[in-house]
Order: structure tokens, then sequence, then C-alpha cells
């Protein structure tokens, strides 16, 4: 929570220098598993925050941002992160992928994010969040390094990386659910590797 | 409908030839997609179903056996379905188990039942209902076929199954979103295969 500390403060009616933005993150967290996505709102979340709504706006301009906040772990900006695992090429990217997006998710509290984040399944912004992301910034990034980008390729890579989330920490399912991390991203990370290198 | 018309008939209010099992599991689904699975007692499918408790409980015997029949398509039985897709030998597994799984819930009402049991996540009913159905009866029988059946080989193949499942009706993310059905088969099926019977 450090960090939060150096960051610009907002308006509203929290003393200064606590941490604001982590409040109002902590109470979207706990409203959206209550609630879910759809039953929460930018006023119901900065009533549990303790802040105005004109504060929570401060922060999250709209609620896909909010969304997009609460449940993307470490606060990682996705674009980003791709550009980053994709830089030292083909070679190895399915671990370094998977390494990161089910490690992320394997740390404290990441099991609840995911939750939140299907809980948000029988609305759009939840679809609205993901979307840009990865069919915007995700795919592009690696169809630049893979020599035959067919759509099947990502297919399997979204699908192996969203199912084993869902059967790690949603409906958790052996042998998904109790494997090492370690193990699990060797697996998941060389399917991946085969999904974009391999003859279709 | 038709074919619950020849199934025995339970007690209750509603008049003899109704399709009384079927209402319940409708009344079920409803419920279940408001309030969440954890949300939704047999008492209160009961009476949105417009019958008593014990109607409910005469054709299925606790809420785990209707959470079942709620979300699982076509009313299968999982472990009698898995034979008869095992029967035939390793050949052509992969593409026959996706083909039975995700055109399963592409049928109409798939999509808003796969979407139920997601939204069971925060209960541990759903993990009761999936687990034996996967862990007891799904993957022992496929690992009769499988040479070296590796715990792996079904983390591969469970959470690709369970992420295009996800993708392709939860979140709604391209490419898995609008591929035709059998483009999706064809895809999933063989990294099934492959999954199943490459050198790990």
């Amino acid at each position: 929570m450090s960090r939060d500390a150096s960051e610009p403060r907002g308006p509203g009616r929290r003393p200064a220098g606590q941490d604001t933005r982590g409040a109002v993150l902590r109470a979207a967290r706990e409203e959206f598993a209550e609630k879910g996505v759809d039953g929460a709102s930018m006023r119901s979340i900065a009533r549990r925050a303790g802040v105005d709504p004109g504060t929570v706006r401060h922060w999250f301009a709209n609620r896909e941002e909010l969304v997009a906040a609460s449940v993307i772990p470490r606060e990682l900006n996705p674009a980003e992160q791709i550009r980053i695992l994709s830089a030292p090429g083909l070679t190895g990217l399915g671990r370094r992928i998977a390494e990161t997006v089910l490690g992320a998710w394997d740390e404290e509290g990441g099991p609840a994010r995911f939750r939140i984040l299907v809980a948000g399944l029988s609305s759009t912004d939840m679809h609205d969040v993901l979307a840009p992301i990865l069919e915007r910034s995700v795919i592009p990034t690696v169809s630049d390094l893979v020599p035959d980008p067919d759509p099947r390729r990502f297919v399997l890579v979204l699908n192996l990386l969203g199912g084993t989330l869902l059967m790690r920490h949603v409906f958790r399912i052996e042998p998904t659910a109790s494997l090492p991390l370690e193990v699990l991203v060797a697996t998941v990370g060389d399917a991946i590797q085969r999904a974009l290198e391999d003859p279709l």
C-alpha cells in the first residue's frame, strides 16, 4: 500500500495522506463481490469508502475504469505488460505469458479478484473492460511475433489462460486447483507456445 | 419438453400431466440467475414454480442435484456420455469431446446455463456438483485410453474446454465469441487430442 502514498491525493472527506484511492478500490471490490458488477454504483462504492462520489470520479473516470482496476491484479497496465513480455521474441513467450498471468492471479487476493471478474458476467461492462485489452492490444502485439498469426492460435492461447483461472480459482477442479504454480506455468506455458508456433 | 411428459409425474398442486419437473427446472434456473446459487433455496424455487417444496424434493433429492440439472444441457448424464465418447478409442477423441461439450452449450439456452454455472462461483455447491463428475468419472474414463495419463494432460483438456466456454459465453472475447461452432470444435478438439497424446 506504500506505493499509493506517493500518488497525488484526491479531494474528499478523508484526512490528507490517507490512501483514498486504495480505500475506493477496496470498497469497489467488496461492492462487486456482494452485489455483482451490475448491482454496484459509483455512489454506493463512494458511500462504502466514506468519500463523496466526486472523489471516486477523481480517481476513476467511469465505472469501466473502476471495474478494470478492481479485477486486474497488481494494477498492471496490460498493454504495457504484453509489450515487455514480447520484447525478447517468440522463444519462451508461452511460459512468460503463463507466468505473468497465472502468477498474478495466484497472489494474495488474486482468486477473489478473478471471482469478481467472472461475477460481472451478466453485465456488458466486463466485456467492455476486457475486449479492448485483449482484442486491441494483447493479440496485435503477439501477432507481430508469430510467423502465422491465424486467429485460431489466439482462441487456444486465451482460452487456455481463462480456463486455467476458471478451474483453479472458481470451480477449484483437480488437477488444476492444487498443482504447484511452477508446474502449472510450465504445462500451460508450453501449450501456449505450441499454439503459437506449431503447424495448424 | 415432450420427453418430460413420458416421465413419472410427481405430487403437488399442479394439474396432472403438466410438466412439473420442467417447471421446477425453469424456476430453478430463474432463481439461480437472479439470486445466485447460494441465494436460492429449495423453498423459493418451489414457490416460483407454484409447487410445494415436497414436489421439488420428489424430482431432485437435494440442491446439488437441482443445480446439476439446471446447468448441464440436454439433461445428459456426463458419466454415461463420456463412456459413449470414449468407446471408439483414442483416435478422434479430442474432437468428439469438443463437439459434445461445446455443442451442448451452444444450443439455445446453453450460454445462459453456462452463466448460471459460473455464477455459482461464490458457493461450494458448484464445486460439489462438478468435482465428482470431472474428477471421478470423466478423467478416469479417459485415462484408461491414454498411454501416459499424466495429470498435466487433464489440466490442459479441462482448462481448454472451460476456457472456451468462458470466453465464448461469458466474456464474449474474440476470436472465440463468434467463431463458427465447427471451426471452434476442430481447433479446440485437435488441441485436446495433442494434450492427450503428445510427448510431455
